[in-house]
């Protein structure tokens, strides 16, 4: 199911080394100001190249092929493609042998009957990622004026990881990291409770994210130890402003005013250049296996703007739903 | 949005003082033996009366209206009720007037147009999950022959909480908690990546019941502070099978076949006998203000089966998925 | 499936002879006006009794048990049900092993499996579409100005019909007919391209409903008669007021200002009361069969109010919808 | 709205004169034969060229960018993209002043607000079914052993239409015409009533094809001036054959294994070369227009390729459901 979101949709396609990736964002309201070079800041945000990231690089320039007219949403889906030009070819194939630790290879031969691209991750790959942050780029304007921004809290474990990141890199392992999301200006009502409630929504689209594997909003796992009395946000304006803001900017599903704030957990990555021990299915014992080649010793480090562009879709979708359930 | 999933698709209703709650349940495979009866052990294990928990008793007896024939599930949806019998009348109003702080009270009235059902909690209230755990009882029996379980963690920062749960409730304050949530049985292949990925599923539905602030899966927030080396799951035998289950069950969004572990942090209940501070939008300045009532101490105790029953539907959901998505 | 539509979305459930049979309608704006009365001159439109409606009498008095507070709509899901008292027990299981040419006896044994309740009909019974002229009372005041209005434009090929309509009774025969639908007052710019089209979403939604064996917009089939000259219809002023209404009101699949208007094809009810020759799956032949009991010797007089309920549902859903989409 | 279905899903996107249109493809189930070259065959019978068809020639080559890796699906959501060459530049202006009669001109310029790309018809054109017809040919594939056949039975109300049609072309108008769809070996079972019936869903689709004004199942609308003893079908074997086949294929919205029959009727193109009145929104008055340029003379000669298209769209995906909601 490659397709999310109710008014604003987003569909993705693509695989690491087919021909390209993208996707196609459909419900853009019209007449949005928008040209291929507003999305590039995110996209150069999400691109490899520093420490701990991969060194493949692409030049992940977005061509929109439709829904654009005269430098305007038009109302009609935009498609975005990037053509995939690095492809590097290796044997692959020794990951449906030997599915690599941490990774979807066993899965994916398991559910698709040995006919998934298992090259470079296929459709699994951190590459379709690209026409997530593309649209996010394009919802975050339909979200305007409330702006969305991130935050590295912590790699593997510390706020100053310049040396545990180092250190990672050198002994070819990956390390993990927490992000911090944090949108403001919101409008009171974003959030159609029960089962599209703002948290719900923003939950799925982040668990659609590859590596993630946690997430809490306003005091998180922490409040599950505070007593009511201390977690309550005393209400003290006109507004909604809260004197606390232990909820996260949500209440009962409903966005508050307050700015919404929600951590993520994103596990290590799963390619390591250090031998591992996994069930080789063509010879039918555990052996060790070494995987050689290129990879992001931390991906936390490149998925800020994934966890942003997500963030943007589910609110700016709820912002145009909330028109239609609003009173009349 | 009181729909949620795609060939097993539950729809809920009703308020806490209105005339009933209740659910439909669609997409139910015909044939499975079923009556009342078997919704009860999990409506008894979701009921109020232990310590900690709301004096409030109905007896919540589910009534099937539709969607069953001869005992057994027919192909049409299923519409179970539960009468509202129990509905003291009180002065809700003031909630309008004062909203309570944690509670929907504010943002309900922005969002509706001061239309809402205010009377205890409205649409808003917990006792709307007793259509969810009724259905979740029938989507169990779609998910055997895997089981689910659930486990209070902790109550309060503690493993053992009678102690603290009592002083809680005598000094009229409230308690947050963490579930354990556990999986066993399932076939490899669950989840359709991108965006129905198994964990965004699970963590739509999660965030869709009240009072949960966060959810981590496997290892989850831990793992940000691992490396790769240590949190990759070697695959030891020719099922799947890993030595350890960092990832909790799930590679890339799909089943391994172990088991689906993640816990969930529940707030404490935001309804305290304690004065608090919030806003009278009537007077127009911050003011104290006490709410007195039944309420429970602890919804942590009384969220697992809730939680399960949402765990269940959207796995049985995705069996269902799965079986239209696989190879011809 | 059991449920449609995008903002506005009404479930369906019950059988004839179950407990009950009602919608649930969510997404409906909070705020309107709405009693259980309001529902009852499309119930009584809908109601048998006249020459060639079934004499089974029931008295159909909805119950609204969520949604409505203090005579407004909340903002939350309605629940409306109808109990089934008038069940006449007989020996429905004949129509398993010898199925009912014209009904869906076979196709109901072999898609589920022989577990569909076959009195009465099961959920496939016109009793069922209660629940749909109820909801559609309420999307008409979500619609409004917005009207409308239905018109039987023949029966048994007759436009004075009484004649031809006795003889039927007298031979415990049956007749169909054709309805038309006309929309007045409908803003411009409802429909959403490309499959959202105003049409299709109509066409949709009147196929569901049991009989109905073929539609068409504006000219319809004559359509394919005409010369592009002719067919044109000519635009006469600012409000796009065109000279004919060829296009019955919607152009691209967006409703363009004038009157909408479709033609809705009625088969003759299936059940008669003439020796008719069906497979005794039991016996292995082909024998005559004769159905005995109550029947509706035309449907097509009692669906026009279930006509009209299923194109308020869409056209008010568009309605809600287009506010999501319109220009920033 | 772009995307239609619910396991198997389009989406479509592109414009007339844009870069690029084409579809995405959804849920396709993994191991099936695909190439560029099985697209071919119904795209070259949706081609222009033809007496009646426009003079603008494409080569409409699709191109596969996602999806099938070693010549099989993957189970990953399939791209076709179609390059558009061909674009004449044009003063299209001016259908922004003065609409088109019986175009999308005058709605789209209302819901879009004037930003929607108006050249070529935009997102309006026909060229848009491109992708339809590319995924289609897929679709089919899911749909076999089962088949899709389509007929023109007759334009501007003959079916030897030669000089009919040559009278059209040369006096710059334009025909419709009435096309018949048969779909024969398909299983009994697909439709999921209430909403997702076998007709429902086909009609659906159909009315969201450009041009298309009424569909009619079986019978269709003579069934309307039948009596039930003549309508009802016989069913004569084990295998559900009837000796009439007066439904159509499908009873209670469920295949009966009989052949699916329905037909289409198609206005006649609304280009035409005459002169023709509309309303002058710059000078406010009605005034005459003379549209030149390319165009069909008859688009029912191009629509059966886009017919069976969206009604293989619609089977597959019934197909796949019908695994998901059948006896466990």
């Amino acid at each position: 199911m490659n397709t999310f979101g109710r008014i604003l949709r987003i569909s993705i396609f693509g695989e690491s080394h087919g021909g390209a990736v993208g996707s196609t964002l459909d419900g853009v309201p019209p007449g949005i100001a928008l040209s291929e070079a507003d999305l590039l800041p995110d996209l150069q945000r999400r691109k490899s190249g520093a420490v701990g990231t991969t060194p493949r690089q692409e030049p992940d320039l977005p061509k929109i092929v439709s829904g654009v007219f005269q430098g305007r949403t038009t109302g009609a889906p935009l498609t975005i493609l990037f053509e995939n030009t690095n492809t590097r070819s290796r044997d692959y194939r020794q990951f449906v042998e030997s599915p690599r630790p941490g990774h979807a290879d066993f899965v994916a031969q398991r559910k698709y009957g040995g006919f998934q691209d298992y090259t470079g991750g296929g459709h699994f790959s951190g590459r379709v990622t690209l026409g997530i942050v593309a649209a996010g780029a394009i919802a975050k304007k339909i979200l305007a004026p409330a702006t969305i921004t991130s935050e590295v809290l912590e790699i593997g474990g510390q706020r100053d990881y310049a040396e545990i990141l180092a250190a990672a890199v050198e002994a070819h392992d990956s390390l993990g990291g927490i992000i911090q999301l944090r949108v403001d200006g919101l409008p009171i009502g974003l959030g159609e409770p029960f089962f599209d409630a703002a948290e719900a929504r923003i939950a799925h689209a982040v668990f659609a994210v590859p590596a993630t594997r946690g997430i809490e909003f306003g005091t998180g796992f922490p409040a599950a130890r505070m007593k009511g009395s201390e977690h309550n946000d005393p209400i003290i304006d006109e507004q909604g402003t809260t004197a606390t803001n232990h909820a996260g900017g949500i209440n009962g599903g409903i966005t508050n005013g307050n700015p919404v704030i929600f951590r993520v957990a994103v596990k290590p990555t799963s390619s390591i250049g250090r031998p591992q021990r996994t069930m080789n299915f063509a010879q039918g014992d555990v052996q060790e296996m070494l995987v050689e080649g290129r990879h992001d010793s931390c991906i936390a480090l490149r998925i800020p703007p994934v966890l942003e562009a997500v963030t943007a879709l589910v609110l700016a979708d709820l912002k145009l739903v909330a028109k239609g359930t609003a009173p009349m």
